[in-house]
């Protein structure tokens, strides 16, 4: 019989295979780029593998539950589109992308209150890629980004690509804090460094699940402004909010040229159709369109046109209420459970959109070492250490609740529950280690 | 009215456009990375907005003809693959690429002899997203990369993008010369540089449409092997070749880790679904999928699966047959009308397959500058100094017969054979300047 023991190693050497063969048998190592030694395997990539399998409860993957589509009419949409304009829709396009799609997307940054021209919008793979073609623009090796802490974990693997150092700057359940984000400046001009980029997902954070309040953006942005650094903000959750309407972007009261702003629709439509975008300066916006061009010479007109083809015939406003409930609802489910099942001295982010909610546990408790325990008791999370630039955030996790339906939420909040109970009680049982005054 | 000067100076104007608007207006000039001085708007992509004007024939762009295709069957496709698999198709997937695709995939590549196993594929936004990504895990800055010259335009763009040194190799109408190849690796040694890639498009090349000659290639990639070279080989057009069965790509008779094999359905299914691939070395694979990780989380499900469907279910080797036959008419249309239209010491390619001929023309015609002219007179090329990253070509042009039918294709090189004729009469007329001994 296989002890559980044997099952956790078993997990834990499945979903990290990757990463130990990539390290033999490699004849061009000594060929690679300096870049490409920051190019290791993610946590969470690693984990897909295994949180995958049906008996298990995953709140570790932030994949929007695509099901609720209207499935015929996404059918319908295309099938016309190919019948309509086949030659059009499957040939190249332009690496700005289609005209038509991005003025449909200035509509859907007006619903936030941003006033945009399709003219500086660039139509990107997700906006995952304009993050990626941001970073090559700005970002010389031993450049500074500045990043709250904790950050999405592929931007993190992103500006690493292109060198970045990368500086956190503290959070609270506000957000970013305007405070200490002008005394890190000031201590790195101290130093006489200039950091290029805030790297900022303002609304519904991801990881952390919190909201840079309304009253703080105006200076983050003129914080920013005088320090002549550019803000990308990221915002592929601020159309999902659970209450009230949608929160202003920072584009949306901050000078044309002081931000970059990034969207997608794969958290409101489709992640497979990979629709993203950038809004930005004009002469920034320029350099996109080269550097996307470089990268993978155009997106998919058929994708593009499948999006600005939905948006256009389709209730889309209406739908998004409807996720929005949906949503909401799973993150109650998450609420609700974590208040019975965890253990004295948990913390946790009460999020008010979006997918994530972020657990902080009581010192000792190190979720990557606890990952495969997790596992074997049918629950997936993303230990926290991996959306920290600098390496904290031991006793930390992030939890999803956007993919499972509110019963299996909770259910798997209860299984986290007993494996974190069962920690504590051998931290206790063999000491935890001192916290560090 | 109107001089057909202005219109040659308005058609320029237009197509240039946004490069000199991209030097004005900066306020993030000063913060861009190194790497962004060299992104700057290729002749090609200058060129579309202009020639793609109803009443020029357009010998430029290397688009296919995707009208080719039964959109029906593709429609149908489509629509099938939403309705029986919307949540999987629609949502993220691995950075690596469908499983199902990559096996097809070995199964296209196995037509030229490759043998190959899906888990050393990975999927790429077309193969020019294989090609980014390459540069970015190999290339530091000022690393030498060999290309043959001319060479396909983005890849110069793209290996500038990282900072390489781009070193060309000469080439006949037998494809890259052995010796050469060995020669110039011998110089940089002594100067204590070794390249760390050749980049070669080795069969119906792009722009150059010659092919390399099957008793070069083992020399190939025997110099590459001794010297510590990868080869990358871009092969989007081997499947279109007119005379006689594939060409043995590099890959099919190299050790495994010889060669980055890069491929793609732009060119004999659809461009607009953007699904290209590359066949690596393992280790270099793990490096792919990281770098795919970091550009762009995942590609499109949707695209691979349409993709995986369309080659399980349809005649696709039946339907190659008719693309070959097709552009065969026209690039015999071209070479018919080159022979008639083309003024004395114009010498040409003769290509077996693909899309591209490649002119040269006598010693002071400047085919950059000639371009307005050729464009009032309803005609579009590429001039060749572009695709020379050592900037010579200046009298060399591309012309591609894969879009217009044969009439077109024909009623093009004799517009342009026309232009020609005026400018060589100018020339003679105004003195053509000392060609450099």
């Amino acid at each position: 019989m296989m002890s559980s023991e044997d099952g956790y190693r078993r997990a834990l050497c499945c979903g990290l295979g990757v990463v130990s063969r990539a390290v033999s048998l490699d004849r061009w190592e000594r060929r690679y780029a300096a870049r490409a030694q920051g190019m290791v395997a993610s946590e969470v990539r690693a984990l897909f593998a295994v949180a995958s399998r049906p008996e298990i409860v995953s709140l570790a993957g932030g994949m929007p539950d695509v099901a609720a589509l209207p499935m015929d009419v996404m059918a319908a949409t295309m099938s016309d589109l190919v019948a309509g304009q086949g030659p059009t829709a499957l040939q190249y396009g332009s690496a700005q992308g289609d005209p038509g799609l991005r003025e449909a997307l200035c509509a859907v940054m007006a619903m936030e209150g941003i006033t945009a021209e399709p003219d500086n919008v660039v139509v990107t793979v997700g906006s995952q890629q304009a993050l990626d073609l941001l970073a090559r623009i700005f970002v010389d090796p031993g450049d500074v980004v500045l990043t709250e802490s904790p950050t999405y974990v592929t931007a993190i693997a992103t500006f690493r690509a292109c060198q970045a150092d990368l500086v956190s700057v503290a959070m609270d359940d506000d957000g970013l804090i305007p405070a200490a984000l002008a005394q890190t400046i000031a201590r790195l001009a101290a130093a006489g460094r200039c950091p290029k980029l805030l790297y900022t997902v303002p609304t519904f954070q991801n990881p952390a699940g919190v909201t840079l309040a309304a009253e703080r953006r105006g200076a983050v942005v003129e914080i920013c402004q005088r320090a002549g650094v550019l803000i990308v903000e990221d915002n592929p959750y601020g159309l999902l909010g659970f209450e009230g309407g949608p929160m202003r972007p920072l584009r949306a009261d901050a000078p044309e040229d002081a931000v970059v702003y990034l969207g997608s629709m794969s958290k409101t439509l489709a992640p497979g159709l990979r629709v993203g975008w950038a809004l930005a300066p004009p002469a920034v916006k320029d350099k996109l369109v080269l550097a996307a061009e470089s990268a993978m010479l155009s997106h998919s007109v058929f994708a593009q046109l499948v999006v600005q083809r939905y948006l256009s015939t389709q209730p889309w406003a209406d739908q998004l209420k409807g996720l929005r409930v949906m949503y909401r609802a799973r993150r109650d489910a998450m609420l609700d459970a974590l208040a019975v099942a965890m253990p004295a001295g948990a913390t946790w982010t009460r999020p008010a959109g979006g997918f994530f909610v972020w657990v902080t546990l009581p010192d000792g408790v190190d979720t990557r070492a606890m990952l495969p325990r997790a596992i074997a008791a049918r629950v997936a999370y993303v230990p926290g250490i991996g959306f920290h630039p600098d390496g904290q955030g031991a006793n930390t996790m992030r939890l999803s609740y956007c993919f499972p339906p509110p019963d299996r939420v909770a259910e798997g909040v209860h299984r986290l529950g007993r494996v974190l109970r069962r920690e504590l009680a051998l931290l206790d049982m063999f000491g935890r280690p001192a916290s560090p005054a």
